[in-house]
Parts: C-alpha cells; structure tokens; sequence
C-alpha cells in the first residue's frame, strides 16, 4: 500500500509527550491561580458565524483569518478570545451576573506568514472582569496581583508588571493641545526604547509637527521614572489642568495603593508612562510584564481596562478589565531560552510495576493498590527481557520501579527500586507506598520554570 | 451604530458558567483517571493538511468533514482523535517509546445534519496504548478498570462495562463456513435488541441466504449469556473447531480473568457476544459501556483492540488497544437526564469579601491571606447596595460572605455568614479559614454525575 507522509503544519505546535506534560502543569497553574481569584472557566467554540466574529471588520486581523464556507454558512475560526467573550456576553446577558469574572484557555488561528516561533494555531489564556453599565477601579488594582501570583506560581521571580494609565495619556497630550495628534505620537513614543530619544523627538518636531518647546515637555514627561512614590509625586505636578489627567491619576493611585495588600513586591511592580497598549480599545489601566533578564521578548502578559466590551452586539455598556498570556508563544520562548525545569517529573507514570511470575494477579492487585493511593502506575507485562523493561523505565523518566517475583509475594513484600539513587528496599506494600509518597513529593516540589 | 445579533452556531455546544463549571470536573476527573493509570497527555493540532487526515479516504467522514484551501493549503479539522494519533506516532516513531500510552481530550469536528443532541464540535476523550510490533493482552484485560474508575470516579454504579472478542465471532463464523457473509450477520445481530429473534432470523434466512440450521446455531450463539463463569464454558463447547475462535476464547479468559485484581466489581462488566463495534477495525477484544438506567443512549464508553494503528502512514506494525467517550454527547444526556448533581460546587468562588469601609486595605489582605491559604475569594467593591451585592453571592452560589466592617477590624475578628445554613460567625482570620475550609470540604465530596 502507498503510505501518505506523516507531516505536521508549519506553525502548529505538537510536542513530544515529555515537554507537553510542561505545558499541561503550566495550563493547570494557570486555571489554579485564575480559580483562587473567582473567575470561573468558559469554552467558547472554536468557529464561529463570519458575520459574528467579524462584526467590528477591517484591519490585519481579516487577512490572517481562517474563514471558510461550509453548506450555505460563512464560517471563521476565532483568532482571539476577546470577540467571543464579547458575543457570550451579549447574547447571555440576561443569564449571566456581573461582574461577570471569566477566564479561558483555548487555541485561536492567525494565518500569519510562518516563521520561527511565530504560530499559526496558538493558545491563549485570558482572564476578563465585566462590569454592567459601571466596573469598580478596585478591579484594575486587583489584575497586577494576578500578575504576580501567575508567574510566581510558575516558579518566575525576575519579571515586572509595568502599569499605566490611558487617561493620563490622554489627559497629558490634551494639555498641550495634541489631542488629534496623540495617537501618532505615543506611536513614536513607544519606539523609545529601540531609536532612542534624539530619533523621538526628531520625528515628533519634524513628521508630527510637534514645536520644540512641546517636544521637550513629551520628552520631559515620559522621562519620568524611579520608584512608584517617586514617579506619582511628580505627576502631582501636572494635575489641575485636565480633567482626564487628574481622573487617571486617581486611577492609578488607588493601583498603586493597595500593591502590598495584594502581596505585590515593589520590585514587581512599575509605573511606566511609555506604555500605552494599542491605541483605540483601552481606556484605563494598561498593563505589560516583561522578564527582567529576557526583554528582548517583549510583554509576556498584557491588558487593560477597557470601555465597551460588546459595542458591536449590544447598546449596554459593558466596561471591563482583562489581560491576556500567549501561551504557545511563551512556552516555546521558555523552551528556548532553556527556562523549563529540565529536573520536573514528566514521566508518564509514577511507578512502573514488572510482574516477574506466570500469574499476573498479584502485580495487578498491588497495581490496583497504588492506584487507589493516588499513585500514577503503570504494569509492564510485555514479552521483553528484564533489562529492556528496566530501560523503558529509565526511558521515559519513570521514578519507581516495583519487581514482583515469588520471593517478593511469599514473603508478603515488593522490592522497589528507586532509578535516581538506584536504592532498593523491600518492604510491605504499605511501606513502599510511604516511601514513594515521599519521595514523589520531594520531586514535585521544583517549579516548572527556573531562572 | 447597527449592530450585529450574537449568536452561536447551531451544532456548537456554549454553556453557561454553571454547567462548565460541571464540565470541567468532568474533564479534571478524566485527566486524573487517565493519569493513574499512566497515559500521557497529548495535545495534536485542530487543523491538518487534507492530504494526511484522509489517507484512509472514502466514506462518510469525508462528507462531514470541515475543509477548506488558506493559501495553496488544503486544510481539514479533526473529525477524531485517532487518525492525527496515527501521524504522531508515525511522525515520532523515533522519538517515543512503546509501549506508547497517551490520553487526549480535545474537539473534533463533523458537519452532520443538526439535530437535537447532535453535534458539530465535540469532545473526545480518548485513551490508547499502542505497541511496537506486538502488544501484551494484559493491556486489553486493564482497559475495563480504567472504564470502570473513570465512571465511578464521576459517580456512576449502574453501568456495565460490555466485552467481546472479535476473532471468537470471526471463529465462529468461519466454522459455520459463512465467513464472507460474517459482516452483514453481525450488522443484522446487532439490531437484535432493536427488531428482535424473529426478524433477525427471517433477515439471515432471507436477505443473506443463511441456511436454517445456520441461522439457528447463530441464534442460539448470540443467545449465551448469564455470569462470566457461564458464557466462558458454554464458549467452551466451541474450541477445537477454529484456531481463530480458539485464540479469541483465550484472550476473553485473560481479559475475564484478571478482573477482581483489577478491582472491577462482577456487577459492572459482562461479557456480551452480541456487540461488534464497526466491522473493519477491530481486531480483538471490544468494548461497549450502557449505563443500566438509559439502555436508550447507547453505549457511552467504546473502544477496542487493534492491529495496525498507522498503516496508511508507515510500515510498521503498531497493535494498539483504545477507548473514546464522546464527552460532549454524553454531557449533554446526563443533563437531559438530570443526572448532573444540581448540589455540586458550581460556584465562580468560594467566598465573596465584602468591604464596609472606606479603606479597602484591611479586605484586601483578607482576601490575599484566604487566597494563601488556598481558598477561592473574590472582593466585591462595586458601588451597590448591601443587599444587592448579598443577591450577587446568592444568585452565583458563593457559599461563604465575609463582612469587614469597623468594629470587625477593630476587634479583630470577621463576620462570615455561609450562605445556605444563615449561620454567622464572628471569629479571627485563622478560624474563619479553618471554618470555610472544614464546610468546603463537605462540600466538595458530592459527585459530579448521581443518578
């Protein structure tokens, strides 16, 4: 028979069974700590009604959609979570009670051109606050400490949660008559880190036709940094002359008031005025967090606060806060950057129990036993010579290995073997079953990430 | 602005928060079941290239399937979980070892007509074991304990785990010389519960031109039943006859056999001549799994023996034995049913912190100190009314309301009120915690499914 090549598609990612137990206990961290904070899981369908999920339109998101038609239907595969909370909510409306707390980890589709680490079926992991009609700024304060517990939680100590606030933006260029211009020059600003600050304010005086005096209040303005007590006291000095300003500067002190409550280090945390997210959808609070020692990956986790979750699918006012984890990106960049804790058990099973006699029955009823002790094991009964099976042990990372031969069951003891120290014990099932415990939660114990 | 209406396509499964929460204890049990026994997760791509999806070619998935051209790829999702196990195991024959025990739960895709109960997206849960070249029949005998712990671990006791052995009904048929009629017998014998003896007889006498003496030896085949201990020796009156029927009766002994030691209560399991499942695939033994109430759903757990998992890809041989259930399907019958227990935990949190100060400072480090200590909290600060922010916990099922007033902080101590008895306590953060855990714990013991 012609055998088709098996191939997988460029830019999907499919892992070999040990890294995707890495990506399991990382979803499964992250549905942990989303859960600790009261947001409740949703899974929304991976295809949707073209016009749907299409309905604010335009921009590169359509040219990277997978859309297609099926019978008489114009059918489209999301490419974020974002649309489909806001259909959910919209057409659930009357079902749901707000604020309406949600996290969701699902693949999203993004037909983009393939490259290295870029990938066309990707998961993210978002979690979102929705407000009825009004939302709380004590919900923006509470997301950097979500922030914090995620990627602590994860094992990452060196990162930072960097917060600004839109309305500070906003209320700044309007103090310098740059309303309209605004949204060019927090594009240019955005570049400073990579052109510098001679390049900016070239730009800004010549393209943008900023003058130079208002250039060097912009310049001025984002150069402001230090510690948060540092930098908010020195935006004091611009409040009264606008409205929006002041507005957002009471945001953002009531964001950073309640840090140490919310168990944020300072060290964590930052103001940074030269973040401003995108530029049409956020209206508040915006957050980005980097790794300290990896910034050339960009934001790792990013939102905001934003007006009007649902404008498409309904007049209520739906405000909201959210952020968001790429989290095929981040886990391919954790790879690379060789920041996956190699020593994490990802071996299939805890124990792998090699029956050594005719009749089975014994090694069944003790595989049985561990199992019903919450023991992950695995009976080996293959025709193989001892020392393969021993292999498929050492193989697969497994840390246990039982022999159950006549001696072992006539004595009423297993012999256990541990494949890291290469100790053996031989003791009752009940012993062994302790011991194994222990030693299991020793090495659970490492972070799936490491530094 | 016009606005667009929300909705989600018909075939497409969007639960409310509610019955997710339901869902994915579901999906946790699973993941946990599967786990003990030592299968590794494993997460394929949605989409893959049309060309390795349909290798196999023909029939009516290619009708149903969701393809469609992105560029000059000629893409198709998943309509199971079994044909993209077949391209990984021949992608990453290398790379795994064999035994190869994985479990994957994840969406596949049919276009099928809609109807009620129907569905375009589902679940799969699947879990196989495949084996390089050969595969021990002690993997086939656990697969009925795995069937039986995942079910009980979900809340399950009447259901009955159903077995078969292919080569014992090809055997059969061969001795009876009818084995080129065998496939449209056993399609005619598996309607016996639906149309009955009488008509299964008129068809095999008629249509299909099986003798009378033929027909009645099928009949009185099929008609074996009662405990193991019986249908094993009325099997028995059958050896010597077909070499076939005689390795099939082996191989059902084994499977019927180690049972007890696999903690497989008789109850739950019976061996059942009259199930096939499909008619090429199979190989050796099958499953069927009825829940005893519901005859009419059908079997919710099936599965099988097979020989050659990957041979439209590779030339190597890769026995393998499996099970599917199809999660979304059966989510949606035991909710029809109203076997979902309406007393589980479905809750966003398990306490609502509501602050009764001005500062937000004290309720915030309550609500980090009970997220430390593991317990799902979430503050409500929104500018509402007591009683409605009262209605909030009520109407989400939050269990447990904390108020933290003046005279609480002042004397230290917390007003919580669990939600269902009324009872309020007036105790210090330790207590309230030791309080809310010890009730969450009760709680929590009910079972996702009761029946």
């Amino acid at each position: 028979m012609a055998k088709q090549t098996p191939r997988t598609l460029s830019g999907f990612m499919e892992l070999l069974p040990a890294p995707q137990q890495q990506m399991e206990r990382i979803m499964e961290t992250l549905r942990k700590t989303y859960a600790l904070y009261g947001f409740t899981p949703l899974d929304t369908p991976v295809i949707e009604s073209s016009d749907v999920l299409l309905a604010k339109g335009g921009g590169e998101t359509e040219k990277q959609i997978y859309r297609f038609q099926k019978g008489d239907a114009d059918l489209s595969l999301r490419f974020d979570l974002t649309v489909p909370l806001a259909k959910y909510v919209a057409l659930h409306y009357n079902e749901l009670t707000f604020p309406f707390r949600r996290f969701q980890i699902g693949k999203v589709y993004r037909g983009e051109r393939a490259q290295r680490g870029r990938f066309r079926e990707f998961y993210q992991a978002d979690i979102d606050v929705i407000g009825d009609g009004k939302l709380d700024i004590s919900n923006e304060a509470e997301i950097p400490a979500i922030i914090y517990k995620t990627f602590s939680a994860l094992g990452l100590k060196r990162f930072r949660i960097c917060v600004n606030n839109r309305k500070i933006l906003n209320g700044f260029y309007a103090m310098l008559n740059l309303t309209e211009r605004a949204q060019d020059i927090m594009r240019t600003v955005d570049k400073l880190d990579k052109i510098g600050f001679e390049k900016v304010e070239a730009i800004l005086t010549g393209d943008l036709g900023v003058s130079r005096e208002q250039a060097l209040e912009i310049l001025s303005f984002i150069s402001i940094n230090g510690d948060n007590e540092t930098v908010l006291s020195r935006l004091e000095e611009y409040r009264g002359r606008d409205p929006l300003f002041d507005q957002g500067l009471e945001e953002l002190n009531a964001v950073v008031k309640h840090l140490g409550a919310f168990g944020v280090p300072a060290e964590n945390f930052a103001v940074d005025l030269t973040i401003a997210r995108g530029l049409d959808y956020y209206t508040g609070t915006v957050y980005e967090t980097t790794l300290l020692d990896h910034p050339e990956i960009g934001s790792v986790c990013s939102g905001g606060r934003y007006d009007n979750l649902a404008e498409y699918y309904t007049d209520k006012q739906l405000p909201g806060v959210g952020i968001s984890i790429g989290l095929t990106r981040l886990f391919y960049v954790l790879g690379e950057q060789g920041m996956l804790n190699p020593e994490l058990n990802t071996a299939p099973a805890d124990v792998l129990i090699l029956p050594m006699t005719e009749d089975l029955s014994p090694a069944i009823a003790l595989a049985t036993h561990l199992r019903e002790n919450g023991i992950r094991t695995q009976l080996h009964c293959e025709q193989k010579k001892f020392k393969q099976k021993i292999g498929y042990a050492d193989k697969l990372g497994i840390p246990y290995v039982i022999f159950l031969g006549e001696d072992e069951i006539s004595a009423g003891v297993v012999a256990c073997k541990d494949m890291v120290t290469g100790e053996q014990t031989r003791l009752d099932a009940k012993a062994t079953i302790y011991r194994i415990k222990a030693g299991l939660d020793i090495r659970n114990q490492g972070s799936i990430i490491r530094e």
